[in-house]
């Protein structure tokens, strides 16, 4: 079984493309990172509230394939679902799709362990992880 | 009567290029925090140490005159001095130069409001005044 | 007589904070050109047909007073209008605000020259002016 | 057999920290960059001089894996060697040594392959070759 992808459009910045005429490699771990994050607020567990409840998600692994470029002013897809979850660790995958003509760019994963704020290894409340099962 | 003039060295990075083939103008406000980071440490006030004192030198204003572009690559001179002391704000100028042939690239100001971790403006303790004056 | 303002909406990014816990002050200038570019294409001028006519607006001079701090997953109203509109220069001014409260997070100000690819300043088409005059 | 590190020391910038208080995991990616043009800059084969031979090394994969934070103001060590070099794609890895204590932060590595400008896959001259693996 698999989760089902989440979406998050996004517009490539000017200060994002580099001399080679288009988007930075290292841009699409921030944009993994943005659809992530729209993620979690969609499905109930914003980052802010889970840093009030001393939750962090640190990314302990992240990878990606870039298999064509981004330009400038492109509408991007960021879609990313949950690949993994487990009570100390979440695992989460991503895809990257230019919108006007649907080509998959990247894909990636990011590896996240559950700590408190002094980044001791913690649980997942349960309510939580229900959340990100949903 | 002006301060002296602090230089820090730095080399323009792929990652700060964009499709123009030139140095995007937002890392200009970047180097000059590198810049003043460096100037703070060295006179003996490093930011993490005013940090643990509760002390913030929040940025009110910054502002950049650029002038030639800086290159993936180019050797970058950034100097820093302190343009106006005061118990509750410190003014530092800036000058970005490129180090091969020393060509004037950018000039630049920012303003610092002295506050506490809870944004209430405060003063800088007088030893720091003191160090800044050297 | 002054231009209307146009409206970009965007959300910080987690990447965009730093450890005060606010949207680092860099930002700022990369979200003033969001809005610029976005205002750009509405009114028909997009950068990427500008830079295919041979036109690019150089950043001369950028400036921002910062107010208050924008935090992590704020919504924000990044607001730009043309503040002078000449055949070799464009003045653009911004105001940042939070869309939750609509409190103003910061003002600010661009200046731009208008060169060929080569960087030797040349007018601005005929037909530029009068869709940013529009 | 493999091949020697090749060593940058880079310092933490205030700009790369986020609000976890550590320097945000999209800077890693941006500092194997660094480390990698300093590699080629050093065994003769600087990216400026490659771009200008029609040569790109575009990013095809990027993976970091991440085991304890760095911290603004930290003094970095970044590792850089080659990890297979053939005709038409390179491989590096990497790792990230906190230069006070020696203590390993993070490894990764990343795949280039090797493009003309218009991105069609062609062979790295012979001459190149020899320098990254001398």
């Amino acid at each position: 079984m698999s989760y089902a992808w989440h979406e998050t459009e996004l517009r490539v910045r000017y200060a994002e493309t580099d001399q080679m005429g288009i988007a930075h490699h290292s841009n699409y771990i921030v944009w993994f990172e943005v659809a992530r994050s729209d993620h979690c607020r969609r499905v109930g567990v914003p980052y802010t509230e889970m840093e009030a409840n001393d939750v962090q998600l640190i990314v302990a692994e992240a990878s990606v394939r870039y298999k064509r470029p981004a330009f400038f002013d492109d509408l991007l897809l960021i879609r990313v679902r949950p690949a993994e979850i487990r009570r100390r660790s979440l695992r989460f995958e991503y895809e990257v799709v230019r919108k006007a003509d649907l080509e998959l760019l990247a894909v990636g994963e990011t590896l996240h362990v559950v700590t408190d704020k002094s980044r001791r290894v913690r649980s997942l409340p349960p309510e939580y992880i229900k959340l990100f099962e949903a």
